[in-house]
């Protein structure tokens, strides 16, 4: 099976979890079998890895992502970057092309386009295979997952079937309707578009070149900037008449709000708290090292990261946007393809970080015009380049870093120290970036 | 006017902003007149000096509060300190010794004690005063202060009193009643015991030398941790037949929960917080530098500090201690004579604290056996001395201690530092001071 996986969106309904560069489905927040936790994005790659082995798994995303996912799925995830957002058109033809001229997928194969954030179990993968198969088999362009409604949701898109068989061509789309229509629409026996599909590649990729003057993936990746915004759905569903729908039914949750995503906690704490006995439906996720008690709260949500802290009744946690929106905030936190760094610090001309490098793993060879740096090794074990010169370090050692310097760090093995920075300035945008070659 | 000041407790039960080494009395909760923020003590200190601007102050505390006390109090409150705990009898009985034989106040004058934290207005101290200026007159041995009680309490003592003119001699003490009987004292014209009363210093000063083989101020504290665990009542006013009670009818109230402490803040907010429009009787006080949002609570109080986070139903918050008892948390935030200090991360075998020191203050000369540290120097400018060498320090200056090495710093401005500790057995007690004179 080949799969994509449209991984989008800055999830700021998630706050204080999900930030700028920290999307919902990073949240390590489902406890694993083996005790640990792990990420919508994890959860579903592992799903994924489970039904179908060798699947081939590419991850369409914007770069702010490409570090956290490779953090989280290691190196071997084949992923597609968009230089820039052009909706879903132009991601859907370039990670299609990627699959094709890059991980070498014949093009009379076919692929399924599926979000990475559902709350779903296994049976919903195999679902997603027999997709494929369906989509394999020609009979028609596009092969759709029809979601079977538990209730008359405002939320979804809805897809009404010519039959109420397993597979059935489609009779039409419709909009997100008011709750009325909705039942109307389920009377009818209409699906919600989960916003999965199957295509054999060559359907899409002759569909680009027909929108789009390009000849493979490189050459649509570096004129990516220039093309015209337009959604699948507007470019290429709402005119193809041969599209089939599948039906399932098995479990399927779209984990957008505190609300929704709390129901599928399977405890009701993560990280440090204590609830009290008079506490009911109450759920916390605490990222910090410091305890939080919770005394008398019913149907609660509480979270605590080093970005913030929200308080709210699970119901209202829906409207956090707008409050979100309103702070003006430095990202506390992030992981990053070679670890991840805290913030523990901040002052008017100073800013104290906390840096953990994977072994193996390195940063950029970079310099900053208008700080200084001063790294404080207090555990493991590295070599550091500054201006080309090489040196081991280990903990206790201090590298000092004046504005312009060239510097890099190398873990040998997991390497964590205190970086403090100097400056009247600081700013992230104050960072020249070095070839590896050069150090 | 002479006073002495209760400053006891380690109030665990206004968590997380008090804890073991800082006491509710030194939150700054309270906005005063210029926009800043006030402690208990320094609410009531600043009232005192209000009313009497020559009344001579005198802080009877532990040794853990000291710290705390000078930070914001400056150097010139006297204090009175408790080389170990004995109830209130010894602690009252030195407090008065400190009065005579350190102070100087002449042995005929009156002293009045009052616990370091009622929430009152200043007419409170005037009622002191007079309470004083009765003491003076030589009517009774003691004078007590008997609130009009505007409830049954069951939280309090009463005070019968004889009649039912300002002045008037006790008839008997009552122990903390249930509601009913405590309605039945208010009938017969009883008042609350808010544990203010005054008497001649000669009086507490006779009574200790007929209890206790001492010569002055400096004999009793040296000989202060044989002394036996007795209470002022008892060893005092029970056997006390001339005592009077002084009503009070002004605002006075305990903050000894979240619940009444809540009651008392001007504005619902102190820290970085928005409540949305739904929050209904909601208070939020946040220590921390990261924003809190809460959505849709009613009569919940919400509390962050660098050594955790409550949520709480008000009602609910009374009973917060026996958790916050089971929470065995190292000190992670702390005012100190010389300035503050912030622990931002802990690790197996490293620490990493920010140090602030006040203009002209330094720490004590000290080294540690078992842990190397470093100080990153983030702003202001000082003098470090390592094992006698002095030596400037400013902004991006990185001192380095081996164990063992002494070290100290003392503040020419106002002197911040990222201090990294590094070693396996990392502990507050690993600390070996040395004198001054040293340096």
């Amino acid at each position: 099976m080949n799969i994509i996986l449209l991984s989008g969106g800055s999830g700021k309904r998630l706050w204080p979890l999900s930030n700028d560069i920290r999307s919902k489905q990073f949240i390590k927040i489902f406890k694993t079998s083996d005790g640990d936790y792990e990420s919508m994005v994890q959860r579903v790659y592992r799903q994924i890895k489970t039904v179908d082995p060798n699947a081939t798994v590419t991850i369409a995303t914007s770069k702010a992502q490409v570090s956290a996912i490779h953090n989280q799925l290691g190196e071997n995830v084949g992923v597609s970057v968009e230089p820039c957002r052009r909706d879903t058109f132009p991601a859907i033809a370039l990670a299609t092309a990627y699959l094709h001229d890059v991980m070498g997928v014949p093009a009379d194969e076919s692929v399924v386009v599926c979000p990475v954030d559902p709350y779903v179990e296994e049976d919903y993968f195999e679902a997603i295979k027999k997709l494929c198969d369906q989509a394999s088999k020609g009979e028609a362009n596009l092969v759709l997952m029809g979601i079977e409604p538990t209730y008359p949701s405002e939320k979804y898109g809805y897809i009404i079937p010519k039959s109420d068989s397993e597979t059935s061509e489609v009779e039409s789309f419709k909009e997100k309707p008011d709750a009325k229509t909705a039942e109307e629409y389920i009377s009818k026996g209409a699906l919600w578009n989960g916003g999965v599909f199957a295509y054999k590649l060559n359907y899409v990729l002759n569909k680009a070149h027909e929108l789009i003057d390009f000849t493979d993936y490189h050459d649509l990746f570096s004129k990516y900037d220039t093309l015209t915004k337009i959604s699948f759905d507007y470019a290429v569903v709402e005119n193809e008449p041969k599209i089939q729908v599948m039906r399932f039914s098995g479990e399927w949750k779209d984990l957008g709000t505190w609300n929704t995503l709390t129901e599928s906690m399977d405890q009701p704490v993560i990280g440090d708290a204590v609830l009290n006995n008079t506490c009911e439906g109450v759920n916390v996720v605490n990222e910090l090292n410091v305890p939080i008690i919770c005394m008398g709260l019913k149907d609660v949500v509480v979270s605590a990261s080093p970005e913030g802290i929200l308080v709210s009744d699970k119901e209202q946690s829906s409207y956090i946007k707008p409050y979100v929106d309103k702070i003006d905030q430095q990202i506390m936190f992030a992981e990053k393809s070679w670890g991840s760094f805290r913030v523990l610090d901040v002052e008017e001309e100073s800013l104290t970080i906390k840096v953990t490098l994977n072994p193996g793993h390195g940063m950029y060879y970079h310099s900053h015009m208008r700080r200084n740096e001063i790294w404080n090794v207090i555990s493991g074990e590295g070599v550091v380049t500054l201006d080309g010169k090489k040196r081991e370090v280990g903990v206790g050692d201090i590298i000092e870093m004046k504005a312009g310097t060239k510097h890099t760090v190398t873990a040998v093995t997991e390497l964590k120290m205190i970086e403090v920075q100097l400056g009247r300035e600081i700013n992230v945008h104050d960072k020249k970036k070095f070839d590896v070659a050069d150090r």
